[in-house]
């Protein structure tokens, strides 16, 4: 009878140790960003693909090492987008592209994956770094979402670092700006919206946090908001599934629940976290709309897009760090 | 050879004509509506009440009649949606609730389910019936949400009614703000957002449409947005699932991005109308966050909510016609 059973235990025991030997460990912390989609050709100067891989390497490094020294995903989230928000290559923080009439209004979102808790602002025009007033929104008030002159007196109430408007002004946005209101002279209204900047992250204690900030749209009008201020379409993490930060059409992002479907699919369709987010760009979006960053609760990090290209790098545990514009 | 056959074929045959006898024949349209969550008590007195019921009767009526005429489900979601905007015992349109300031600011979005189009406005102050102009930031612009004076400036642009703000006044939102601004005074500020009012229909070509308006919370302040206009999170409708109107507490629909997760349950977990929806509400949400209608491709009709009550109504093409407030 003992012969019997180490006859069927023994091989079980040997296979699951195969098993767990072919596995790779799951990583004990894991990191995503991207600067938005779509955003320059292949073809552009080689001094220009140089500067933003070297923006993206700078925010990915800062991220990793912090996670590496055990800091929370929710604060390393935050930081790397304050990087991105303060360096003029991206659209968002300095660097924010103008409205129609000249001025920059600024949206971000955070979610922190322990608790679905969650904050954002939309068309703040005076926070130099949008993504810490939406952090405040989260711990400091019991909404989630604060809009324009609300958004700047709660602003003033909380006491964050404020800037003149013109501190958002570039050079390189205004001629954007021109560009498409000469544009728009010609013929019908034909708007992009690039260059958000995001992070998603798992830290080493297991927790996932998203963060999502932007400057909006070239030449936009009507106070037009964007999927980056909006929980469930720019920006999601739950600590069930995975943390998720888009970039791209904004309308499409928001009529599509972009980030909360990846984790619906996660959740509810048992996709693994690289299928779920090629589903939603590939089966639900349209070609050029965008693309997203996501990190599963298992360290997985998935980027698909289906514009030209997407600012975007990655980091973990185990050795991995890459930036890239294109496919490489 | 033959009658082995028949004889395998003739009981499958009898158990499926029996089945489908059994089987009720869809409705060719539904519709449902509400009137807000949590909004008032079971003492109050019988002819408020009854004024609520009548209130109720008279747009699921018109909905309904549209319905049967072979109207579409975004116009009767619309039209529906406008008829308890302009009736003061709701809080949306006339009957708007006021800000912390003495203003009104009200949201609004709308989805048709045929091709996922949807529209959105928050924050707007002169537009009699902001559900209207949701509906044509879908129709005439490229984009999803306008927010405050963008969204007012859009109006103008289209020339939809206008109001001067004071239109909005009603003296039982003004004496609700007094005592919300004099508790506010005595203890932490404790801000209930109730009194949405909304409309799902399913038409008689097999298209759902889903529309949503309020005036949003009694003595609001910093620009706070809730679930109203926010589609995914207060409203939502696609012909492979369902249409969703939430009415609750708007931060709590937006983190759990309520009405998109009862479309992604059915889609992705396999679930009727009826379990999706009772799924959020009473295991997703906490109790007293409020309550959802959501009306399915085949016409089931779901209305849970976990707060004390629920202004509803419900009615399809069999026959069925009904207004509560209660569970009855």
């Amino acid at each position: 009878m003992l012969k019997l059973m180490l006859l069927l235990v023994i091989p079980a025991l040997l296979a699951a140790c195969a098993a767990s030997n072919k596995a790779p460990r799951p990583p004990r912390f894991a990191i995503a960003i991207h600067g938005g989609a779509g955003v320059i050709d292949r073809g552009a100067p080689e001094a220009e693909k140089e500067s933003y891989r070297q923006s993206l390497e700078r925010a990915l490094r800062h991220g990793r090492d912090r996670l590496a020294a055990g800091d929370s995903a929710l604060d390393v989230a935050e930081s790397v987008v304050r990087i991105l928000e303060d360096d003029p290559n991206f659209n968002a923080g300095k660097g924010a592209v103008f409205t129609e009439d000249g001025r920059h209004e600024l949206d971000a979102s955070i979610m922190d994956g322990r608790n679905l808790a969650c904050g954002a602002v939309a068309g703040v025009r005076t926070v130099k770094n949008p993504i810490t007033l939406a952090r405040l929104v989260m711990e400091k008030t019991s909404h989630v979402l604060l809009v324009s002159d609300g958004a700047e007196q709660f602003a003033t109430a909380v006491g964050v670092e404020r800037v003149d408007p013109t501190y958002f002004d570039t050079e390189r946005r205004r001629r954007a700006l021109d560009r498409v209101l000469e544009e728009r002279k010609r013929r019908a209204e034909q708007e992009k919206s690039r260059g958000t900047v995001g992070c998603v992250a798992l830290d080493s204690h297991g927790n996932l946090a998203a963060a999502t900030s932007t400057g909006g749209m070239t030449g936009k009008r009507y106070g037009r908001a964007g999927d980056s201020p909006i929980i469930g379409a720019g920006t999601y993490a739950d600590n069930r599934t995975c943390a998720v930060s888009c970039t791209g059409t904004g309308e499409e992002f928001i009529r599509h629940v972009v980030a909360f479907q990846v984790s619906a699919l996660m959740r509810y369709a048992g996709m693994p976290v690289e299928q779920a987010a090629r589903t939603v760009i590939f089966e639900r979006l349209q070609p050029d709309d965008g693309g997203l960053i996501a990190v599963s609760r298992t360290g997985e990090i998935a980027m698909p897009y289906n514009s030209s290209g997407m600012f975007r790098g990655a980091a973990d545990s185990s050795g991995l760090f890459k930036v890239s514009i294109w496919e490489e």
